[in-house]
């Protein structure tokens, strides 16, 4: 299995590490012999037909702050797009950074690479968020497969889980804490009294939030996912404009107070309710005793299907290896169906 | 998909409701055209190789006791083995009581079955406790699948979740509450200060526990259900004696209050570990901010893996709906392998 990475950050650097230290038992387990023929980040790229050194090119990056500069075969040449189109492979693993304004630049190398017949497996929110109706009648359309398992809950698998596991009953809604950095926040401002503006900054300290911390405190992050669960899991077509979306911006410290009188706490809360049009991101209210009233950057999802009843997950919803192995849970489940095909 | 169900208690009636209430849908959905060929319970048995009248089977066992007393297809006759041998079907349902024991009477009737080619799913913990190694290679001598989903968890899918959804990781340990009257019963002593006596008085009349609760309190049932997740998540062959068992039988008040102290709770926790030996059941210290530590019946597994980190599930572990939703989680799986050899 022959794979170009676009984007090199923590996640696609973590996958190499994956790659490099399970190499032997990739092969021997799951028959699977990845090669990463090709890198892409921002100051160029690096090829090889055989297969890359990754130790190395993980080494170059580290030192350069680029691919371009590996020996012998890195180059300035920046086109993700040629490269997709033009190197032999079976895969793209899509992880540059979320847009979620305009999808880009995920949003072509996906539509790339599933227009020249290849796989996607992407970490990337943009695009799904924006178009995963069309994408995945463009992959259906190529004989593509299309993955994203680590766009959701990072490594904790929520959106296998509800696929695979529930596969033979029916999901007839979900709800769940999607984004940890909001959840870190309302758990500050919970314990100790902090306002907005003071977990805020706690939570920058602590580098759980972004200099720009609009995606996550304005609730767009968890948006996001509830779109991709509601495509994948419950078999609606939606983008992101169908989801409505508040963030915690003005959560006080005295509805954390009023909260904690009536025995809960104050949750940002994506859910997917029965409703056609029941689809949002919001504080909610959420009882102690609930299973999902988790804190700190833990995320949380409960399932309530008609069967077996109410299911929960809970795990951490981010991290570079975590959220690598999703994408190597992807890699397996595409390799399998190769296979079988 | 011709069925035979050995056994005809609340999770067998439940799985015949959800083929009646689905029949249309499973159709639809996965080509699946399940017919029940054949029923035995301790009164007799029924018989219609074109497949019986469920919803009339149903009526007949609640009025009279038996399928035995079914007009046309009933008998009297009672030996499921003759049955599982001698009767066409794919598959065989074992539902018959747990017996920690001897296995008996569902060790025979999965041998039998296995051993006629016929694929077994079953919801009877006692012939995997005592057994499962052995069966599993049983069944892979016979090219028959052996599923047991509905055994630990009940409908939660705790097994599918570690064998689907961390198939690419690796499970370094394991370990969560997985019996829900043992949970309830500790969980009414800490939040009334009830004595194990009145914990469980009370878990009788609410009907959490058998009259006969040694399984139960004594941690049996719990060390089934860990026997059968080291043998099925972790690769390890062993038996029910391999387990260290401890029950909740001298946990006193004073223990929950010492506990309380320490900010946690008292839980009896199925523990597999990294050791070989590591695998035990035991009341163990839970502190209360950790995500297992839940009250009431439910249960709750958390899973350590090498790349996804921490993983925990939650739900409940019992009910004759959610149970047989477990089973044709199975059925289905069993179907979809079929349909690729």
């Amino acid at each position: 299995m022959r794979l170009i990475l676009v984007g090199f950050g923590v996640v696609a650097r973590s996958l190499t590490d994956i790659l490099t230290v399970r190499k032997q038992e990739l092969l021997e387990r799951y028959g699977m012999h990845p090669r990463v023929v090709a890198i892409v980040d921002k100051g160029g790229s690096v090829l090889n037909p055989k297969g890359l050194d990754l130790d190395e090119v993980r080494r170059v990056k580290s030192e350069f702050g680029t691919v371009a500069e590996t020996p012998e075969y890195g180059s300035k040449r920046t086109s993700a797009v040629a490269i997709i189109d033009e190197v032999d492979a079976e895969v793209v693993v899509e992880a540059t950074p979320t847009n979620l304004e305009t999808g880009e630049p995920g949003m072509t190398h996906i539509e790339t690479a599933l227009k020249a017949g290849r796989h996607v497996v992407t970490v990337n929110k943009g695009p799904l968020a924006l178009a995963l109706p069309a994408l995945m009648e463009m992959a259906a359309y190529n004989c593509a497969y299309l993955r994203f398992s680590g766009t959701v809950g990072g490594g904790t698998p929520i959106l296998d889980f509800g696929r695979k596991c529930l596969t033979s009953d029916k999901i007839l809604s979900i709800e769940g804490i999607l984004n940890g950095t909001t959840n870190y926040m309302l758990t500050e401002m919970d314990k100790l009294g902090l306002t907005f503006e003071e977990a805020l900054k706690a939570a920058q300290e602590k580098g759980y939030a972004e200099a720009n911390p609009a995606l996550d405190v304005d609730g767009w992050d968890a948006a996001a996912k509830v779109t991709i669960m509601a495509n994948w899991l419950t078999g609606r077509e939606i983008t992101l404009k169908d989801v409505s979306v508040k963030g915690i911006r003005d959560v006080k410290p005295a509805d954390l107070k009023n909260a904690a009188k009536q025995g809960g706490a104050v949750k940002l809360i994506g859910r997917i309710g029965d409703g056609e049009d029941d689809i949002s991101v919001a504080p909610t209210l959420v009882k102690r005793d609930d299973p999902i009233c988790i804190g700190g950057t833990l995320n949380a999802v409960r399932f309530h299907s008609e069967f077996a009843g109410n299911e929960i997950i809970i795990g951490k919803g981010a991290g570079g290896p975590e959220t690598a192995s999703a994408v190597l849970r992807d890699l397996l489940e595409i390799r399998e169906r190769m296979s079988v095909n």
